[in-house]
């Protein structure tokens, strides 16, 4: 008898009709014979609804209040979705996170699941009950409830399976899978059977966001393999382990991109120790994420030229900090706001020799001219002009076997 | 410095801008220098809502998850209440009934309040706080959430008003106070300042549910001071006291009718002892409530008739019982489900003699005929042609000097 934790997001919990589909889908997987633990997200919009509320009393929304307030989008699910099992003659119960309870530390709509009783739920299992838990929350040690952050039912599923030890956890989703781009815009992407969380990791933050990354790297840590699939198809949907696991017939798993990027360059910075330091740091503290960092040493060899990427709503203030910036000394600071980042990501990547020079001769053979590069183990990322964007893509995708 | 209990029900807090009018109340409560707990309803239509989405799943929807699902709605306006009283430089928190607790005792959707700690809220009310609890609810001693039944925010007011021994119990809703007759079909209605427990039992029971009757009655058994009053204007309400404190200069405080009753007669029953008993068993056990019952000895001294009401919506169902029950007999049996109750209420009718009589002559005066006769200490039914109800409710309205 196999444990499992299944996992239904907004959109497959989005209306009765799609609850009670859920419910069949559970109680399948109980014929099998398994002990489940179901997790819930809000209903689709319900959680954009509440919060819609809240900043109509005020923009800063009292925090402890805000999750009072949000926590109640996953107890409806929760409640419905075991009335809706127990209608199908299957027991079920739904936990609120302090009947567990679910522990969490840190700040109010930021907190992270530290611990979590098991006891009176296994028992529950144990007596052929299916355990229902809102996603998205838990309580703090003081007793206040806390949320964890939005998509944080992934994150409450993966914590679930960690600490309640099953053999899977599910990610039912309104996507078949993981897939080698994204789908809607390029028609040959392929759903992809099995990923590693590295990989998985690299391609999430682009395209169809199918799961929340923070809890992709909890599973990572704690080797808990992950399935995202379908609550619309019975199509078996993509299994993501560690790299070890898996064997690569393929260099490349997959072709990433985003749109929403900026790249800044500082030519003729002083190269000296700590200039970097100078100028990242002022970015830290006001909320710029920096993404990637290119440094060139230049002709002169004293200084140096700098390019950086940012999200593009961050541009204007980000080059008003570099202006203001009276530790760091510069020629010239050119922006430009219509780039866009593309990565091929593949963990066998690594044992494949020339992956990188095949994807600069394919840019060059469509004349996409790059305007910045970036390496890591498992992927390598392009900065080039944004209306180029989708035939990189394309020429990637088909280059590398992908199609 | 006073304690007090303010209670705001749904129409109060319908929306987000009649969410911030209650702040703006419960924050002038506070500078005039008392201590608040609010009690919050569901915001107007929620409640329905939910059930809506529960019966969409089963018409006997799990009472244990219905109890979880409802909860949510009182919860939504607890957050957002204190969100917007801290949003107005008052400090408060929102409490959940399993964070205070509120123990409850009884079945899922029909629980009641049997006790609740005081000690964290009462520390929290000396440091200057304003708590806000959501009404309707609590847990059980097993840890399960409950409700106390459908309007059930008005008995938390009272039992929190009872645990906590506060100075006051106000009740804002939509109505400026209780009313001498039904104001939206009578409107020479007045508006009453003073009124006994009892009576107002006897005028909710009709037009306007200005308050849930068990949440009346739990004030008058502890003899908690209410007031009712309108969220929208200023103007003062309606005090409910228990009958000793109250002045009466008339002998009638209001008039009150229903229309949804039917009457049942049987003629010729046997005149023995048990017979009502006979009659009354088992439709008792089928759930239905019968209101009135008249008994005349009928002129052969052998056999009596024997008259009641019921609701309208029973009588089908009703008639099938008597026919099917062997244990009585009778000659005739008739019915008529076009009728309609009107009674006047005071508790200074007890006092004031000749009430009955001149209630009867009014009647008798506009053509009125009186199906049946029911009095009791302070109040005085007949049941007439429902299309005279109006007729009816306004002769006696100014027969009584209540225009």
């Amino acid at each position: 008898m196999a444990k499992k934790v299944l996992k239904f997001g907004g959109t497959s919990v989005g209306s009765i009709d799609r609850i009670e589909h859920a419910a069949n889908i559970v109680k399948r997987e109980q014929l099998n014979g398994d002990k489940i633990i179901v997790i819930v997200s809000a209903m689709a919009g319900k959680t954009n609804e509440l919060i819609k509320h809240s900043q109509l009393i005020s923009k800063e929304f009292d925090k402890r209040e805000l999750d009072v307030l949000l926590s109640t989008g996953e107890q409806v699910t929760s409640a419905l979705m075991a009335g809706a099992l127990n209608k199908i003659g299957v027991k079920s119960k739904s936990w609120m996170n302090w009947q567990i309870p679910i522990l969490t530390d840190g700040e109010h709509s930021n907190s992270r699941i530290i611990n979590m009783n098991v006891e009176k739920i296994e028992k529950f299992l144990s007596d052929g009950g299916i355990a229902v838990i809102p996603g998205f929350q838990g309580i703090s040690k003081s007793g206040d409830i806390t949320s964890i952050g939005r998509g944080g039912s992934d994150a409450t599923a993966v914590a679930v399976a960690k600490i309640f030890n099953t053999d899977s956890c599910e990610i039912y989703t309104d996507v078949d899978g993981v897939h080698s781009t994204d789908p809607n815009k390029i028609p040959v992407a392929k759903k992809i059977d099995k990923i590693s969380y590295e990989e998985m990791l690299e391609l999430s933050s682009v395209g169809a966001k199918v799961m929340q990354s923070s809890a992709v790297q909890t599973a990572m840590m704690y080797d808990i393999p992950l399935q995202v699939r379908s609550t619309f198809t019975d199509r078996k949907g993509t299994e993501i382990f560690s790299k070890e696991s898996i064997d690569y017939s393929k260099s490349v798993t997959g072709v990433a991109y985003s749109k929403d990027d900026a790249k800044i360059t500082l030519i003729g910075v002083e190269d000296k120790p700590g200039v970097a330091a100078d100028i990242f740091e002022p970015l830290g503290k006001k909320q710029i994420n920096v993404d990637m960092v290119i440094q060139n040493i230049s002709s002169d060899g004293k200084t140096t030229d700098l390019t950086f990427t940012i999200k593009r709503e961050d541009l204007t203030k980000t080059l008003n900090i570099l202006k203001d910036n009276n530790r760091i000394k510069f020629k010239e600071l050119n922006s430009n706001d219509k780039v866009s980042k593309v990565s091929i990501v593949g963990a066998g990547m690594v044992t494949a020799p020339g992956v990188t020079y095949k994807m600069f001769r394919a840019l060059a053979k469509v004349n996409i001219n790059i305007l910045a590069i970036s390496t890591s183990e498992i992927k390598i990322s392009v900065i080039i002009n944004e209306v180029d964007t989708l035939n990189a893509v394309k020429k990637l995708h088909t280059i590398f076997d992908l199609d």
